[in-house]
């Protein structure tokens, strides 16, 4: 099936694998007349590319970006926007004995389950390298809604038992952080436990959050399209990923209405203010324009050094060390991530909003 | 935009609203030759109308269905299944004053600013009835994925702060208890906690767990359509969810990956087992044979019947007792929802799946 | 498949088969705040129904619509809108012997090659009374047309060999005419052919052509979605259309360029008028404000009272006569189908159209 | 809008202009373990390339295609399959003075009208070289039908008035004939047509006819999803194409019912034979097995180099020559664009009729 595709109007294609000739995405659907060219995507890459700290793998990608249609005189034409990266560094000889092996937590069984063989090398489709083509993507959509006002606070609240402490923290060191973290404090304790993890042979999870502030009222849909509903989808669909939180999340299940329900004061200007942000800028799939607040649970990386019990594809139980170049912690890297898939259903909403209302649609064919 | 439909092959469109004329589905691609009748959708949807515990609603409804097309003699034809319930105890008169008043935590708000304007009657679209489209289709869902094995086990797991204990579980009970618990003792904890909520005018969260057994290996895709990530959009998009959890879920941010790692031991028969189960049966966004476990946080009703601060549509803050006729806890009705919607997305996947692997593409087409 | 939708934001989904207890459709994704009522369906569904004259089957049907849900007020709330028509004259007795026959030209045995077995009552889902939600959601596709200014002409301009002279043609006159054509002298001569027919238990072939006038400018997609494709998708789809035109269609093949072209020259106000219209108001897929000319070529209806040598299920050559209750000519009724099927398409495309220029979304998210 | 994928399950997405640094396209949801390699792909491309005879553009372009991912060891692996290739001769100093012009016939004013500015230079994405994407993933669906036995014949059936004489074709010239005729005959006198257009600076329409055999029976969907209406749209979105026509397609409506129905006999096995294929393979939406033909008529390429008169951009009319390098005609470069379309078309049939039936489900899930 067709699973390279999100979104609908807004809608991104991405294709590539670890160790092909390259990864990609083709954007169709933006609308023509926003200034883009490969200097509003690469900084996107360079954050999500390896070797920001010494908790990354260590093969060496430039991730460069090349637009190869779509724009005209700096400006998007409405037409597809094609982006390419060549990938450099394959080294494909490090993967050889991963053939015949089922590494825990990963999909090599899965993959072989469904279609009766699989491109071993590096974790063929299923590797970390597919989220560049939802990076370059998520820089087209951030520069689309950044022209009506939206914008993004994305950052690492916990590497595995380290949390961070909401006092402590200044968001605008975030991507100056090689962990992403917004705690100074949070960010050594967490660096303690990455050198234990790296120490055990072993590898951490962790968890990052991501607020869109300025998001237009109104955009989501009932039922199925929900906003929330979209934006779990696109989450979930990072690997790695387990669970995905709106606003106060899985807290509300121990809530009260009373201590749940967000109310209203009067502002000093008598104009109705919400004292509270429990539903995370959604109610009834639809944003109320208040942030929204996205929590996105990551498993540690299942590639560790230390031997383990798994199947071989001939089907007996062998334990054996995994080679290769894996990041022992995911979420400093997935941040950008995080937030690219977010703009991304963000952006599509937006469009998919200018039919909601007949005035709407008059305002653009028969203007007074 | 058209956001009242779900799935790809297996595809389900729903309508309707509270005080409308009634409330259906229609379900467009279930294969030729499946037996069903009104009675395999029947109990389901009694087990989602409400007066089933005095925790619930006092809305009078029977939720008769009727199968208006796409079966002869008994079996599915292969063309759309349309399910109609009518609505019968509207009493649209008791809803007069909201229509000037935005309930906290409702979607009165988000909706106005929408559409321009909303149906205010019970809650329109918004409304809990629109599930009965959501039931009516997941039974037929069940009914096909029966037929390759696929079974469920779906309970209350928590109910404000009362959790189930595991030690104490008999899930053939659940369906038997009004709050859908299977653990006894928690039920009755959770039946005082309610008591109290119902005396404080007050109302509860919780949470619902599904579990699917016997699911194929091989269903999900790489990318956008893992899965987990529709799976994710699915749960999301029932009204009230906050969060949403496969297999470990939010534990595993803390965790390390040996820990979390899902290891193999050979069993009696010489043949691989998985020793755990951490990742809820999905790998790569890919099932792999082992239960699916999927947990869903549901908010506390946003009616209650204490006087509460809200915006009123002319702009200012007003201090209002809603009435109305509502729930105080919602996840005894809606485990049935959960399970509707992890079926339908299992059910579109394993249609989806079926062009995976070009030998079985031409077992159907090219046999020996 | 899920095969029984149409369109990407005004969607609608069709259900019914002719012998079932009915047939609707549900219209999702039409803005908020359009006026509707039973009153602006209902006149479609008169045009299309059967008894007009005496060239039309003798089912007896009054096709009478019930508006179930998404509008509130007499307005549409934007949420779907679920539309029934119960079928009353089913008679299913007259089709006893027809499950043993493929009968030529209908699609019984392409529905028994797909699905295993068929609903042999009265063709089932590929009967004629499939059309019913088709115009019942081209009413209201046309409703909110109408509000930005577009029109239609649709018009039988063939029956048999008997074609209209444009010279002689009154487009005013098409619906009060029992066989919708404009040209009274070619209708008188279409009437004596098709006693011609009736008396020789045979049927006549025929054409339908649509024009959309004030069609704004800019509608249609470059590559795939091009405005001409869906057109050709949406008419194609329509029971017995063997061929689909744009503007001078079949014609263009024998010309050349500077025949075809079409030339401008400046009007009264010296504004360039374009003096031609061959290309049907569509230049690479999209409208140029110029009528859309579309053409739809129906074959004889099938079904013929004359002895045919055809098919049965057990695999041998039967001659039969084939008893039922059919139209001799489609074309009559099928005028409001192909004008249906054309709204459909162009409200679809100007919903799509809004988010094209960022200039148009800033309109709407961010006016100065 | 995304208007550049095609398919529902076999999914295509093109994008790349003119004047671009390349064209390419992505196929996802192929079947793993199709054996394909830049081989499969490339005699396609260069049957579309300029260059073949001397009635087409100069423009000098090798069109070499790079498959970047979705192979492995030379079979595809179930992931998106990129293809690219660069353009080489873009020169767009050519096209210097167009910016100023909407030229007749082409899609400059539309363009504008839609976006608020274009890309000028040769098109930019309404050139014809967006058909490179389709004829390398047509060539990719060919490869997967071929595997199950369907086979196509694609020829030129009319040049201008020149048409050919069935009684003189021999189909496997067709590939080798510049002018990708059946008809030596016709294929002269069409020359001698193409020399007095070249002469008169003028260019020529043409029909192309493309013939499916052995496709299976029951591909197509009721409704909306009609193989014919699906090819119809697959035809209609090439550029140059106003009409499409499915079997015997416009003479149907002058035809009796008994005339156009398609009957039987008994073949010398005793097993029933169609005797005719006026329905060219399709019934209610549905191949039946027998050959499916399709034709499509294409206007004069509106590129002439004569002087036209014309819209300026600043909303004048005048008489201008345009320069650039055209093709006097475009259907013997189209052919293999009609044949790729139609692959596609069948292709994604074939893998959404899967699911059609119960029985072919269990043979996958639950063989006995």
């Amino acid at each position: 099936m067709a699973g390279s595709s999100f979104g609908t109007i807004f809608r991104v294609t991405t294709w590539g694998e670890s160790h092909g000739k390259g990864i990609g995405v083709v954007v169709d659907g933006c609308p023509a007349g926003l200034a883009l060219t490969e200097e509003d995507i690469q900084p996107y890459l360079d954050l999500r590319k390896p070797g920001q700290n010494r908790y990354t793998t260590k093969r060496a990608e430039s991730d460069t970006v090349e637009i190869l249609s779509g724009t005209f005189e700096g400006r998007t034409t409405g037409t597809p926007i094609s982006m390419l990266v060549r990938n450099q560094d394959q080294r494909s000889r490090d993967y050889g004995t991963i053939s015949e092996l089922y590494r825990p937590g990963h999909a090599d069984f899965t993959y072989d389950q469904k279609y009766g063989f699989r491109d071993y090398r590096g974790g063929g489709r299923s590797s970390g390298r597919e989220t560049i083509g939802r990076v370059a993507a998520g820089a087209v959509a951030k520069k689309l809604l950044a022209e009506l006002g939206v914008s993004f606070t994305t950052y690492v609240s916990a590497i595995g038992p380290v949390q961070i402490d909401r006092s402590r923290c200044d968001f605008a060191r975030v991507w100056d952080s090689d962990l992403r973290m917004p705690d100074p404090v949070a960010e050594e304790q967490a660096r303690a436990w990455l050198e234990e993890c790296l120490q055990s042979q072993d590898s951490s999870g962790g968890i990052v959050e991501c607020v869109a502030a300025h998001v237009p009222a109104g955009l989501g849909e009932p039922a199925f399209e929900k906003l929330d509903a979209n934006l779990a989808r696109a989450i979930m669909s990072i690997g790695a990923v387990k669970a995905i939180e709106i606003g106060d999340g899985t807290e509300v299940s121990a809530k009260r209405g009373s201590e749940n329900n967000d109310y209203y004061a009067d502002d000093e200007n008598g104009q109705p203010r919400k004292l509270t942000n429990h539903s995370g800028g959604i109610l009834g799939g639809i944003s109320d324009g208040s942030p929204i607040r996205i929590r996105a649970s990551f498993k540690p990386t299942p590639s560790i050094g230390q031997p383990q019990r798994m199947q071989s594809t001939n089907g007996h139980c062998v334990t054996e060390v995994i080679k290769g170049r894996h990041d022992p912690i995911i979420v400093t890297r997935a941040a950008v991530v995080v937030e690219a898939m977010t703009a991304l259903t963000l952006a599509d909403h937006l469009l998919l909003n200018l039919s909601a209302r007949l005035d709407h649609v008059k305002k653009i064919y028969a203007p007074d």
